[in-house]
């Protein structure tokens, strides 16, 4: 089968035809239909300091899909060949304190699908039966293959209230457009989206985005605080990993509201935890993975009902063998998700 | 000044001429300009059981409102003649301990407008000031006036979580409307409306439930568990008080979900609570008034932001006196939420 | 292998032989050395009108346990012979919607120990991988075999704030004494036990409640009311199923307070939901089983941390063969908790 | 009357003798009784960065006491001359956003006894009405005046969960102290309190540390991974302030726990959020002030029932006059809470 693999320790990756493999016990074996890029995988691919310490080539990368079940390996038991289906991409222990208590998401024994053994970027992938999310047949295939980011989307905006709450939104890459329109499904009065790219911030505007704003054009700090009469927004979320939205985004959130992080930002940064944090009443948290099966759910309700829709974030779609024009495309920024079909686009 | 007095204890009530009241330490007079008519004011009109045993006549009827301050008491310090205002309803105490832990809505010493003193079916009315709402200008006269009840289905809605949640509500009278308005802008993927008059389900309808039941005619539980493959729904909404309901919402509740009930019978109903409640890990809740001021800010914020569009509930008009026409027109039930006008319809 | 098998449709049970059973495919076989009697076990006994509805004779009776595993079935991955074991006794299916938001303790499809399947009362028993629990080493056959109606205290407890809140407790049975200890150890203020039974209120003495009142003999609402001044307590925790407790638990607990039922009352009863629940706001929920594992790894912290002393809750210990004695120390009603012993008493 | 004033711009105070105060509208007038000196009078006493830039000398410092109503102001409603009442010192605005939605802690517009006006290091003190406390008549003067920084310790505890957590808490100065003593009283299983002064931590003992750590003798990253096998606490409680405590802490939290931050860091603090906070789920928040009333009346319970004794704390008694000794002594650190007494020790 044809498969995108990260072959050496090196920027880049290569395409290279390598044998199907064969389920073992409790694991399904899955024909990818479409599989779209996240960050991660461009981080991999241009093989950025985080990707040098964890990623032990070689091996495919990808895992974000969609698919169907071709093959079961002996012992499972609820799911069958033929089925429609995506993954959760968090292989979990199930027998940590985090496990035990319904706090799968924070495992202290995650391995992640593409990152710690072979990924979607590929005709076909095994997959555990327990990772295994039974799609709506009327879902379409980028959508569906979206929906694991979909669920950091969910799970960043449904970590505090939101009903009747303004809102910051710093970085408007995939998750931040999706969060953004999870937000204003589930009543947030008023979101400002930040980014330094009029096309991201040209589909947040798409995702319901009350203003859009240029940081590199104006300043978000006067555009939030005038637009909140000095009180400053409910919720923060950052999502773009960046430096200096750490400085604005303490200086736009009310006093007594939330900080939501989903962004990784490269190195350490510096807090004034007194005077931005404490004496505030601050809530910084950060955010990975989805909260199982949670946040899979109000997506899939959220979708299936209409109030969110998702079709502005897919902007472009790419046979498996053009992934390089994806991460090409992902560099100079001018995108939204971009989604692979190992068996052709469609 | 006319006013609408609950003159005796009896059915109906009297158009008279008494003398515009002087407001005291604290207190503002407010020119009424349209005052919308309550299920409260309805019972206290046909004179039932509770009105019997809580009215005390003469009394000036009325509690939902929006006007302007015209003459300010002595010692107020945070309004100004001209303010534009509409006015929580329920006086609280500030010193019993549900005052004192921020639950005033269950005060222990509550006392109501147009249920406890004089209301707001008049050209002027007393209110203190701590009870004033200032209203955003270009909010309409009849849309401000139904922000206290507004601010009930935002309590009932909000009393749990919604976002990516199914519910039944059972009731479409004003309250059940605008809650099921409020609870789509707040991400519940789907809502089952529940009623018996085809009038009111026309208007859930446009209040965007999913799915408009009349019970007269339908089963609600079959059609309910039939949508949920017999799970049933996250949240019930019961907005009825009609002891027909007691028996189907605890039915169409999945197990672990949520009851919240504001809607009052009138006679103690049984209920199974062991294998209806224990067994099933449910929640049931009274909601009452309103949680200052949380619930009239949430409202304000989803009417200003769009999010939620009353004006289907408001669906008559009348000069204040022709407040009999309205009375009438609520027993009849085809309506929902009727405005007076003291200083003529506008 | 000895076994206390109900062996028929009536009142009663039967002490038997019969054979070991065997492991199948992630299930284990444990040695019983402790099994504690629970009121569920009492009904199947009596052959009350619950248990003539669910029980399918012939089942050996039991589900609350200590023991150790002796084998191992097939593709068991977590467990090891000669683990100190004790069992979750609610077999759930993973799969439905209460399941999949990790609300397993509402379970659509929950099969139980000694209910739906062979229980503990025997010197053997097979118990699927995923409900073991694995006991720490020093805590004793007695108390590790009561950590399951433990459980259920805790979940009942922790179902709402404690921390510096008032209490009433209606039913000292072993759980509701458990629930004494777990919300002293949690934080209540104040905590008033009621019950018609002596010895029992000795026991909730002993457990720390603040005050015992037998309400064959005192009015527990004038006392309630009386300590806190006419405003009631902030919790009620309802552990009887006793029909006359349902009026006294309305009036004692303060507006905006909540219920916690975990009673089964054998009948519908009559609740005037207008002014006993809607217009104090009132909370009522029902408790059924432990959230997995979250209530058993804070009774555990709890036991080990001395904060918990359950020791005054175990009265009695019998040779399992004396089960029947057990049974009739429960009609009589003078004990706390029976533990059997299928290995003789230690 | 003598009261220690804040005379000018660098660092020391005054013993002066000036007029009693007379209290305006809402206001009343107190005779101080007792005094306690808090980190934040230290501070201005020393004259640190912060001092410098809020306070504004001439001014009567301190913010904890309790006393005595000896005159009433005009309009006081809900006090009494005679009344034994403490204070809360933050003077809140009620018309802003918090202030609307009950978090009346993160104020806007808070001006604060002894830092923003005249406190109660004096025989008399001006208070308004609404920041009156009225004590139980039981509680020895000591207690009752630090109820307020007992307020603080209380918000911090009861900020998430702690029945049946794991805590370490960083800083045993009074706050530290008294949050142990809560922490305890509220179900935490573990706690470990880490300090650089063996005499703080052997109070930290007296409040029930499960384990007390000098960080500068042993790691208290490695005792509490030691402890927790490698997973660290569900919860830490920052209230030192203390740069190096920042590492610490986050290498101890597990993943998907909180810290909760009270301590003050002099300058802005590095932290790697990508690996500590982000990938890990943790949740760090600030806590200023006490949630009105809630707080106080949490603290008022604990102390009343008996679950917390404060004793431990205060360790020393001084006369008004010898506030300097006072002052001399938290250089040292060899002390809990100190005491003042403007009418002498008592």
């Amino acid at each position: 089968m044809r498969a995108v693999l990260k072959n050496e320790p090196a920027p880049g990756a290569k395409l290279v035809d390598v044998p199907i493999p064969t389920p073992g016990s409790g694991e399904v074996l899955v024909r990818v239909d479409a599989a779209s890029i996240c960050g991660t995988d461009y981080h991999i691919y241009v093989w950025n300091e985080w990707a040098q310490n964890r990623i032990k080539p070689p091996q495919i990368m990808g895992h974000e899909l969609a698919g169907e079940i071709v093959e079961l390996g002996p012992n499972v038991t609820n799911a069958k060949v033929g089925d429609y289906i995506s993954a959760e991409s968090h292989i979990v222990c199930g027998h940590c304190i985090q496990c035990m208590i319904g706090e799968k998401h924070v495992c202290q024994n995650t391995s992640i699908l593409g990152v710690d053994r072979d990924g979607c970027f590929a005709e076909y992938l095994i997959i555990p039966e327990d990772n295994l999310w039974h799609n709506d047949p009327d879902i379409p295939l980028d959508i569906a293959s979206i929906q694991e980011p979909l669920g950091n989307a969910t799970n960043t905006v449904l970590a505090g209230e939101t009903r009747g709450r303004t809102m910051a939104v710093f970085g408007c890459g995939p998750i931040g457009l999706m969060a953004i329109g999870v937000a204003k499904a589930c009543g947030s009065s008023w979101i400002a989206a930040i980014d330094i790219n009029d096309y991201k911030l040209d589909l947040a505007k798409k995702m319901k985005a009350d203003l859009t704003i240029n940081s590199n054009k104006i300043s978000p700090v006067e555009a939030i605080m005038d637009y909140t009469h000095g009180s400053g927004v409910d919720i923060v979320l950052e999502m773009s990993g960046a430096p200096a939205v750490f400085n604005q985004m303490l200086k736009v959130v009310r006093a007594g509201g939330r900080i939501s992080l989903l962004g990784l930002p490269e190195k350490a940064l510096p807090v004034n935890f007194s005077d931005d944090v404490v004496m505030r009443g601050l809530t910084m948290h950060g955010i990975t993975g989805r909260r199982l099966w949670h946040d899979w759910i109000v997506g899939r309700e959220l979708l299936k009902s209409g109030l969110l829709d998702l079709s502005p974030v897919v902007t472009h779609h790419f046979d498996l063998g053009d992934y390089a024009e994806g991460m090409d495309l992902m560099t100079k920024g001018d995108c939204g998700k971009i989604v692979l079909y190992p068996g052709g686009v469609r």
